[in-house]
């Protein structure tokens, strides 16, 4: 019988295919006394073979699909396997103990741990000393017990992946040729499982609850990421219904795509810029794919999370000028770097904090750092020549802030012009609005910055004091909140009356209940991930915005994040 | 030669007294290889007893100055040192290895920390363990090194305290008999340290920096806690000035006193509430002492941190009634259970959370856990009837999680009557003001609540996205920024348009600087500190409300923090 499981709808479209579950499975076992002490010590030599040819292959794969230094955490692993002291260790609590290997194992792994973990602190190389480890000590567990632990690397038929949660080293490991959508336990559309889904393009469904009871391994799925509902075991009718739903879809995107070289104008022939959010210049051509008419968001801390020490200004020069000579002359607004919160360097040690999105991060570590910033500063300027700059500061939560940001980067500007280097003379500098109290002081902030770009996500969880990370209270994260849409409406009013220009660049940008809203409130440009750029150009088509903006004045006064959504639904009709 | 130090004046006040440092002296040692095994045996045994006389000592005096059950975590130390498998693991380990006394000691524990700390996530007492075996090492560590701990709780002369920061095991082993004041190197106005320095009326500074660097075991210090000034090694004429200054501080606070039974009122005659915040029942002496007109925030929780297990009805219920009764009939407004965050119950575990501040807390727990909301709820229904309640529900962020707590409560109520328990029909129903999303939207709060009252350290916080606790960040603390002056006066209005009562129960409340410009929007009711009510009283007698109303405009129309304090001291002339 077909059973239904629902979830939050987390990137669009159908995929019918076999379950693969990103389960590890039950590893407990018994400790006992055996008399036999050779047979254990032989079952450990074994499970610790087997387990390095499992992680041979696993590391050759991985070093095809996604490149030999992502693979070395595999090589990291065999060499544990080899370390003689360790499996020395464990037959030598086996001799002396007479207990059966999976405990030998256990206490002798546990030992190394907490030994590698109480020395984490003054060297955070001991922590992954002591992941590495574990991660080992699961695999030959699994293997004196007979159980399998999962493969992703291995996979080679079509799936629809089954998970609690997928963290980012997760989904590095899978085939993309195989994997045809995500249903996960956990997460909101926000959570990496399924921004990595949209980038994708692939259907993915988040917060299930109950995705890895309800499905088992190889069960036919039915993944349907429009409504957020899973169907496991369908009927052929079934089957015969979602693979013309997908189709149904697949065509949407094919009349999206003859956008692509279309301006994004409403039905009453408004103009409005969709942009897109840019993470390294290998992301270009998604942009220009996508026909984004800028870039609204590029976030450079990957320049400095995928380098091994600081990015030199050479480095970064050549980055930013790849990405402005790609667009061609259409805006591009550069973030300076966002390190801190989640985000760190390990190069860079950062204070050990309690509540790291509410500490030393972003624009506070820059001015606190201003030798790394200068350097990000000159590499900018000197790239500004190769098309139209817009650079934005992250986490400016006071004018001081922004003033001293500015201050340096007008001297730095300075010493270039002295020195001959030609630099752009009309560079825009702004501000991400997502503290709260920047959003609230707009007025003012906006009398000294060239443009906001709105950061919905931090924006939200700071306003409504909620990390969306954070599953126990996912349900706080309400982007239609109508205390939310106030700040956003009082963020654009302060830019307008002052003449200036207000875009976003969180996930709200691209969000079809929130796109109308935003729209009635005029922001002037919208950046979201590439992959929501033409359908979000479609949705504006149908949107007049006098209508709109009755819808917002309402939304603005309504009570709950639901009300604001059923208002939308009323005053836009779906396609 | 004299040494000036500066830091943040604390709490107010000026004590002359020798310094007492509570800093662990340095503890690190070499690891030998010796020749004479029997001799390291020796010294650590020996090193044993005398950490066990050490202990028995600070158990003996701590059980007299804060009772037998504060005294527990010594007792705990003492079987930790009578464990004969830990002293046997480290005569072996000296024996085997032939290594000195400091490195076997080491050694062994820190692999019964690491094997305690490996097992903390499925069990927390495991975590308090490892914590117990990691003092007692120090201590044994520091008579094998001859090296002395200090020992606050043995002080038996005057002194200062100088501390990097101070804990609240740090507080609360200190005699307040001889402990006349603090410095410490971290921390803001409002961290553990200084809170607790006001409510002992001793002067403190705080965030200093240096303080431990520059001043030494017993140096004379002048600690000028009205300026945030610290002199070592003063000359005879500054001892003779801050005598002066001290008692001139005094007469003022006898001054203040005259205040005890008048109202709060302006210079042009209006009436204001002065109410203070309470921890417990035990704080209502000061409370009365102060001459305060209410309770503005009793924080319930500590009746949760005190107990080891979930408190029952009853005995909240005595609690609650305590205070109403203390009270005699003036209101007392009674928060509801604030866990979460940086409070822990150890027998109600939390989830492990990136940002705790961001997180799992307050009424999102309630909520949640309704069956310990109802206990409470039940409580304090109970007790209504022996004074004049108001309950507040902290942390709420959206009119629906207010309108769930509400039903709750009238269920309760409904049922207890139903009973024929008596029940007060006036109990007041408000929230806390400290999501900035509930402060942007308190219009739409006010025409279902009672009452607002504005949590300003976490409203601070939220809307600054800094943690206070946080000493990178400090400098966004910023009470007086004009963002935070605006989401206040927007809760205030919005309560006034609909009748309902406007109170602040932060810090704020009673900081001299943002007095005035309160007064000036009409906030109903200042709750603090008891030790601040008859200064905040002497302070709005000197307040014309319409100047001030200007002063409070002015505020809101200024660009930072700076501006506002510049503001209002030029509005307010200093007594």
């Amino acid at each position: 019988m077909a059973k239904e499981i629902k979830g939050i709808a987390a990137s669009n479209g159908v995929a019918i295919a076999k379950a693969y579950k990103l389960v590890d499975p039950d590893l407990s076992f018994d400790t006992r006394t055996v008399d036999d002490v050779q047979a254990e010590k032989d079952r450990v030599e074994a499970a610790f073979l087997a387990s390095k040819t499992d992680l041979e292959q696993i590391r050759d794969k991985a070093a095809t699909s996604m490149g030999k230094e992502e693979a070395e955490v595999f090589t990291a692993h065999i060499m544990v396997l080899e370390d003689p002291e360790l499996l020395g260790g464990i037959t030598g609590k086996i001799d002396s103990d007479s207990v059966n290997a999976e405990a030998a194992l256990k206490e002798t792994t546990d030992m190394y741990i907490g030994m590698f973990e109480a020395m984490a602190d003054d060297n955070p190389y001991m922590a992954e000393r002591a992941a590495d480890i574990r991660d080992v000590t699961k695999r030959v567990l699994s293997h004196l017990l007979g159980k399998e632990l999962p493969n992703p690397a291995l996979i080679k038929e079509e799936v629809v992946i089954v998970a609690k949660d997928m963290t980012p080293s997760d989904t590095a490991q899978l085939d993309r040729q195989y994997v045809k959508g995500f249903i996960t336990n956990v997460g909101g559309r926000t959570a990496h499982a399924a921004i990595m889904a949209r980038t994708l393009e692939i259907p993915a469904i988040v917060g299930s609850k109950v995705a890895t009871e309800e499905i088992q391994d190889g069960d036919m799925v039915i993944l349907d990421g429009l409504d957020g509902v899973a169907i496991v075991d369908p009927s052929e009718d079934q089957i015969t219904t979602y693979r013309a739903k997908g189709d149904k879809y697949a065509a949407q995107k094919a009349e999206w795509a003859t956008l692509k070289n279309e301006k994004s104008v409403s039905a009453d022939g408004k103009e409005f810029l969709v942009g897109a959010n840019i993470g390294t210049p290998k992301d270009l051509e998604g942009v220009v794919d996508n026909g984004s008419e800028g870039i609204g968001l590029y976030r450079t801390e990957f320049l400095y999370m995928d380098s091994k020490e600081l990015p030199t200004e050479d480095e970064q020069f050549e980055a930013y000028k790849k990405v402005l000579e790609g667009m061609n002359g259409k805006p591009v607004t550069v973030r300076t770097m966002d390190i801190g919160g989640d985000k760190y360097l390990p190069y860079l040690p950062l204070p050990e904090e309690e509540n790291p999105f509410l500490g030393y991060r972003a624009i506070r570590i820059s001015l606190d750092r201003d030798d790394i910033f200068r350097t990000q500063l000159r590499a900018l300027l000197r790239a500004s020549v190769y098309g139209d700059l817009w650079i934005m500061f992250p986490m400016v939560a006071t004018l001081p802030e922004f003033r001293a940001a500015r201050d340096i980067f007008n001297e730095e500007k300075a010493k270039l012009q002295e020195a001959g280097v030609p630099v752009a003379d009309d560079i825009k500098l702004g501000i991400m609005i997502e503290v709260p109290a920047a959003a609230v002081l707009a007025d003012k902030f906006a009398q000294e910055v060239d443009f906001f770009s709105i950061g919905t996500n931090d924006l939200i969880g700071y306003s409504m004091a909620a990390d969306r990370g954070n599953d126990k209270i996912s349900y706080l994260y309400q982007p239609y909140n109508p205390s939310i849409l106030r700040l956003i409406k009082n963020v654009i009013d302060s830019a307008h009356k002052y003449g200036k220009f207000a875009a976003m660049c969180g996930e709200m940008a691209g969000d079809p209940i929130a796109v109308p809203v935003l729209v009635g409130m005029g922001l002037d440009e919208f950046s979201m991930s590439a992959t929501s750029v033409l359908q979000t150009r479609s949705l504006m088509k149908r949107l007049d915005t006098t209508k709109m903006a009755e819808l917002a004045d309402k939304a603005l006064d309504a009570e709950t994040n639901e009300e604001v959504i059923k208002l939308v639904q009323e005053a836009v009709p779906a396609e």
